[in-house]
């Protein structure tokens, strides 16, 4: 018998060494098909990609395995805002190299996350690129016939709760490229650290999908700020919002850069990359929902209230005066 | 009643302007939300992802519409290849900038090819990058439950069998390099612009994919090399292949430059993106597989025979020496 000459390219090498070990579920065939299969098992299937960039959306030096870890998790954190459980995921990685120091805490970061949040490998795609990494990735949930929560849907009387903290990502991005948090918190690695954390490696509320599903009017996750997200959700429901900018919940760091004068409020609530869940509950099912968020290990807070108007959400300070926002959100463009 | 201030961005009003109006699949909320949903009507989902690169799949000054079009057709050829139907896709658009002069012609081909191959844009996420262009797009297919075709399944004695011409694009993009090819047919405008155009615009077998998946014991599609893509298939098969060379399908332009000494069959066979069918049909189902390629407009050739081996498939010359192949596809890494 004549030994196998073996057709393995370098890619392909590259896909059997660092991929093909995270891609357990079956639709996946092993990465050693052109496709995969994804069972609906009666359920809608939720679709959702959000790609990361080089230089835009994590930094040359990110630790590899959380930008592996950020590529996954900003795309749970919007199927956890629609109610989906993840189902699985599929890749694309532009490289400059096939470069081993760096693909093997990368494999190793996503293949952890995959695990843990329970959203498989399916397949993917590597090409190279001259240019800044890129990291693409389309995921997939289930969610019962129908029951996808959409932005619209926001009724007046509602509550507006956001889960988690707002605008540590923002602070966190600032202190990477030496701003004023890195000088005010020059002697609190701790706190700097924590932030840094926030923006690197969002926490996508997934244990809360099905609480969502069950009770919010309408969601979205926070990914471009919580001002801009919110009035998207407004104008795709045709309502408004008041919020009480002071019920905003904060990080211990950010309260303190807040009361020191460091950051504004406004830089809070329109700096990207929180990754939280932004939702509409109604008044009667907000303590069901706090309940349910308590036994799922999130925090929410209610922050404010949606109003029967075409405006964009007010932002109203401690004495009631509404805060003048000079942009709402990230744009790429 | 208030004006509502428009809380766009550029990013938003980048995809209202472009991308809105090829979003009419239900399932897509006009790009309104978070994410979409895919119906898999009780059949298997089948899942595909492919990304093109400006400067490595395609070239800066390539036809903004026929990037649109290769980027979407080469994830096609993938569900084809399976034997699925086209269901939807979503799209990641990595942009140095937001230029009216690119995107314009790039949605118009774009929705041409989403409404002409009934695959609706169902979500995406626009990004800025500072390096070359990057389109990655995932594909869904419908498949009956269990009915996808795999690469591996070819038995020996299968046919191999190709759809339309092997090598043209590879021709096509030795003309765009100003390489040999370009300097052999610069008297012969009309050769050289439809080898360029089988490069920039690939033509995937969708009309085939039902007769690919009754009939075919295995397949994929032939987008690194025939020679490559054909060991891939043997392996995940367990088998190997003899190939009559002189029967692979060639264009008259390719057959003469092949016969003038201008390009050698090893070029032919290992260059890339071909996105023809590459499938094994057991030899009593070749003439109804032949019958249904010619009522599906499809050209199909048998170039030979699948054999009980470990070797790589041999291809052989009319005097059946084996030729040698210095490589056998194209590799990124």
């Amino acid at each position: 018998m004549t030994s196998r000459k073996e057709p393995a390219s370098g890619e392909d090498t590259l896909i059997a060494r660092y991929f093909k070990p995270l891609a357990t579920d079956p639709g996946a065939f092993g990465l050693d098909d052109d496709a995969a299969i994804l069972k609906a098992l009666g359920d809608d299937i939720v679709v959702t990609t959000d790609a990361i960039v080089e230089g835009v959306h994590f930094l040359p030096d990110d630790p590899p395995d959380s930008i592996a870890r950020k590529a996954l998790r900003v795309n749970l954190s919007d199927l956890a805002a629609k109610g989906a459980m993840p189902a699985g995921f599929v890749l694309t990685l532009a490289l400059r190299s096939a470069d081993d120091a760096w693909l093997t805490p990368f494999a190793r970061g996503l293949g952890e996350d995959a695990t843990h949040l329970s959203c498989p490998l399916l397949g993917g795609d590597t090409v190279s690129t001259p240019g800044p990494l890129m990291i693409s990735i389309t995921a997939f949930g289930r969610v019962p016939a129908g029951k996808m929560v959409h932005r619209s849907g926001a009724k007046p009387g509602d509550r507006v709760v956001v889960t988690g903290t707002i605008g540590d990502a923002a602070l966190g991005l600032d202190i990477l490229r030496s701003g004023a948090v890195a000088t005010a918190l020059v002697h609190d690695a701790a706190a700097r650290e924590m932030l840094v954390g926030r923006y690197r490696v969002p926490q996508p509320r997934n244990t809360l999908a099905s609480a969502v599903r069950d009770l919010a009017n309408a969601a979205m996750d926070v990914s471009d700020g919580l001002a801009g997200d919110l009035a998207k959700l407004c104008a795709a429901s045709g309502v408004s919002a008041v919020i009480d900018a002071p019920s905003i919940p904060l990080s211990a760091p950010a309260a303190t850069l807040l009361a020191r004068g460091t950051v504004e409020i406004a830089t809070i609530v329109s700096g990207g990359d929180d990754y939280e869940i932004l939702c509409a509950i109604p008044e009667d099912s907000f303590e069901a929902f706090a309940r349910a968020a308590g036994l799922a290990g999130v925090a929410v807070t209610s922050i404010g209230t949606i109003i029967a108007a075409a405006s964009v959400p007010s932002f109203l300070d401690n004495e009631g005066r509404e805060i003048a926002l000079k942009r709402l959100s990230y744009s790429h463009f």
